[in-house]
């Protein structure tokens, strides 16, 4: 039994809001249960210098942690003066994974940074953010085909991401933080809405984990992602 | 006529969400407008190195900015690697500000530490900050006391903050960000719910203001403060 | 009684000695009795990327104190590899009074640098880098005149300031740091020497205070700059 | 055809060179081809903070490259003053595959720190340092009972890595920079000698993968990772 | 001929003002011509971690120039956040050279900090900082005496440094920063009050230098560093 | 006697093995017996800002060590996020000392970084690494003159460096850990295939050195400069 009651194949109550804060090009809530990111999606008219004069975009993130979204106080990097392992590895991860749903010709010299900040954490913040980043993301495009810098977005595909793992035994989809801190396999994966794997990140510090597993996880997180893209689909026609 | 269409000694609509977020002693939202604060009370059972053994407690804070709280993206201080001027200069003053409100004797070794980030910006952050991190703080010390770490409440006096400035020649409160960019004078003022000042920062870069406009800037700031108590007191006993 | 046998309206004894380096556009020592700073100014012929291209120009200031300018050897900052929050805070003090002295348009495309560095604290260091910096100010500003870049001096009025604070229940000027470590309310007062207020900045961490006394802390304080004023004049006359 | 003109399931030339460097407790020249890394297991009688107290061990690795390593001169990161988002995330992946090769317990409280340096790139540094890592690492466990300090090693399995992807529409093994520069999709997979997966990390930014894709990819990491643990099993006995 | 009219063999005018600021145990002001530094000399009761428990003391600098103390402005090391090369280098060398003065097991567990900043550069302001810092070094030496914190003063020999270079083809003493700028060989020479090299540094970026020349520059500087042991014996007694 | 049972006039074995990676336009291992040292030229088409539009070339160069290079581990200068002291010093010494080897002029507006990292350490790097630089220096200069963009080399002269110091009373050549750790005084001269000293820095913290020691020692390291410079040349003609 998971410590929620959730069945194996039952996600969190899952809720994207667009329009959160006013200023961004893009600026959605979204929330895995009580794990809470907010993701906005910023547009700049230049590029980076290693593709000036290339004619393509660029897609980029970051991901940062307030520091009390955890049980217990973390030092805010901006104060310590670097950003985490962790923190650099996730939003390593939530770049790669977005640049994966736009056509970076078609995007023209535009840079779109997609930040993603942590208000509340309960597991799954990476892949939450995934999930909302996208959501933002194509705000983003839209505006810039509304302010007419764009004839039509580069969207290729959508994006989404769910964490599966195998607890107490038995494959389960998206961890919370108590199933997330006692799983032996811990599974990310990020999908496009056409079925193909963008990335996926499995990682087995306890005891190390065999083909079967990983399909089985794979099966549930396909299951799971395939809901995400339902509420992605609702989220932006709403 | 101010932009918002607000009379002189008007502040925005101000709310005070509490226990925002489910893992810190205290947290709220704090709302002066469009402006929004996540302020969190993070308590910890010691105290800084230069007051080790003395007996008493601590009260520090630290300000931060989403990136994308304001018009155009600020680059990230954790990702630049230091907390700019301004940032320094804001957790300084809420810090200093939020300590007089509490007896540190009767606080006993503990620190709490007041963090202030917002997620949305349109002028008067600090003010914001420093209203809703108080409530925050007054939530956090009666965790201790809920948790026999503390008798009773080491609340000395609730504390709050307003802007007040000189807008188009005259005095206005609260000021949201277009007025601020336009202000001849910025007035920071921090009172005490006994009517006392705990810090006045007042600064004149455009024109040099007077001790007349000085005596009008403070009297609207204690109109608007007293406002204040009341939603404080309305949201903790709410 | 003040611990110096001053009474409460009595600066201390204030020198202002011009040329005291020889590389500098402008360069002064300045003495508030025991606190010792030297001010340069320097002149180059730019300004920072926000100012490009606005035909305007720009004052800013850099603080530092020597490790052994107090009473126990604080760490060098530049070893450190940060500035501390009291250094940033008290630049930004230091800027913001001294662009006031000046007219941006009037200055063109130069960029003044103030450099305050304390060689031996007392209590008062920004209020004398404050006075010290704007006759340096003026030399550099007088300096781009001879050197034919400028017609004529953008200075437009002279700034000053002092600290006043409520020492053992009276108000004092000009506070040094046996006072000032004492105090309950610590007021700085930056002035110009047409009567305006260009900043006040006062805290009251130990005990609020009240209009009243606010009131009798600025009427020292103008009492005080005025001198300021006076030895700043002989100084550039000197 | 790929350029080296390996077959698909053909790794490069490997090497395991032992006691490369004579300081360390464990020292490993690994060769993937032209990929070379020196591998170091360092041993401190000591854990980190975290750990204190609870009788367990700890394992980490730190990864560099030098300067000039690549084909254009990266700037060195002791200079720049901090650790690439590249190399984080790359020493995070060989800390967390090391630490599985472990019984913590047993280890007792010592840490082993893996430093990977790059003096040769060529494609695929991160599994040759695994691989390499794990050689220098079972040297210094044996160090560790050699010196009396353990009565048996706490090795609980041997790990080791390569990298497949699909290269011109084929899977392949150990990708060497030709082709990695290429490649849809680049999966690095870490197992056990039990034939367990440790980690699995696969990432198709240019076309998503699929299933079949996935399951071709891991069956040639299985029969790749195989002739490593060959390799390492000649090289400690060696 | 020198462009000061100085002889090869005749020194800048040299001076020593002891008890320049008042916090520090030694405070020395030493000015080589137009060579400006303050040297103090800071006392604490406990070593490096690398010392603890050995039962000796600690002698270090460190070296810093004001922004301003040359001819155009240099950037802040603080507010760049690290110190340069140039910095690093010269307070280790009169961190080395000041070690050789004293015995540290006489000295006990204490530590002596010398800073050593530089208010004016006029050339040769590391071999004007060795010669001021070793008088700031004895009044704090004969402070831990005064104070009955040692019984007698650990200092075994007085430290001075001097400039030589070849200057237009001939040896020169003392180079000013006309001088130093266009020399073809720089060659720092500090020495004990008993004739030995305590160190010698000598660079010849652009023309080798010979034997010959060597040896009349370090017979010129033998002779400069004499008079420095005068004044500096007569600095301490004066 | 000397630990190593060397003469006082025998060098280590010294091998210079160029190649030795393949990236690098000039790459060699220098080895000073157990002393290791990885020096690659990198040649790049422009210069640092204070060269831009002189119509000159520049040569710098960068330090390093393996954190497990030496007896215990140090920490990784990129992970504590910056290069200590020693590193600063010793890569301004290998930069100046290289920079002598060139006409500036001739080699145009072209950057050399010589980068020199430390595999293994026993005593004597810094020699090692200008040593062995200079052949990797040497092989860029002429891949500039392959690849046509010199017509002729810009080689002015080599630069071969050895540390001599007095061990146990006696001068001895070419330092190991053991003797340099002990030794009273240590010198390491740079000199020029034509004789002349580009740099000789000697320091003394134990025992200050009088004339006729320097004199011995100087003899000494020319003797065994000597042989150095027909190893560099056999190894550029091999």
């Amino acid at each position: 039994m998971r410590p929620s009651g959730r069945t194996p194949e039952q996600p969190r109550e899952i809720r994207l809001t667009r329009k959160y804060t006013r200023h961004a090009e893009g600026s959605v809530l979204v929330e895995f249960g009580d794990t809470k990111v907010i993701c906005t999606a910023s547009v700049e008219n230049k590029v980076p210098p290693f593709l000036r004069g290339e004619g393509k975009g660029w897609i980029t993130a970051e991901y940062g942690m307030l520091p009390r979204s955890t049980g217990s106080r973390m030092g805010r990097e901006a104060a310590r003066g670097k950003q985490g392992g962790r923190t650099v590895e996730i939003q390593r991860l939530i770049g790669r994974s977005l640049r994966a749903a736009v056509d970076m010709k078609a995007l023209g010299e535009h840079t779109i940074t997609i930040d993603c900040d942590v208000i509340q954490a309960d597991g799954g913040t990476r892949t939450a953010a995934i999930t909302g980043g996208c959501v933002a993301l194509v705000d983003a495009l839209n505006h810039l085909v509304e302010t007419k810098r764009l004839k039509k977005s580069p969207l290729k595909q959508m994006i989404a991401a769910v964490s599966v793992g195998i607890y107490k035994g038995e494959p389960v989809v998206d961890l919370d933080y108590p199933e997330d801190s006692e799983a032996d396999t811990d599974l990310n994966v990020i999908m496009t809405d056409q079925g193909g794997f963008i990335e996926i990140q499995g990682t087995a510090e306890a005891a190390p984990f065999v083909q079967e597993e990983l399909n089985s996880m794979l099966a549930l997180a396909k299951q799971g992602i395939d809901k995400l893209f339902v509420l992605q689909k609702e989220a932006l026609e709403g």
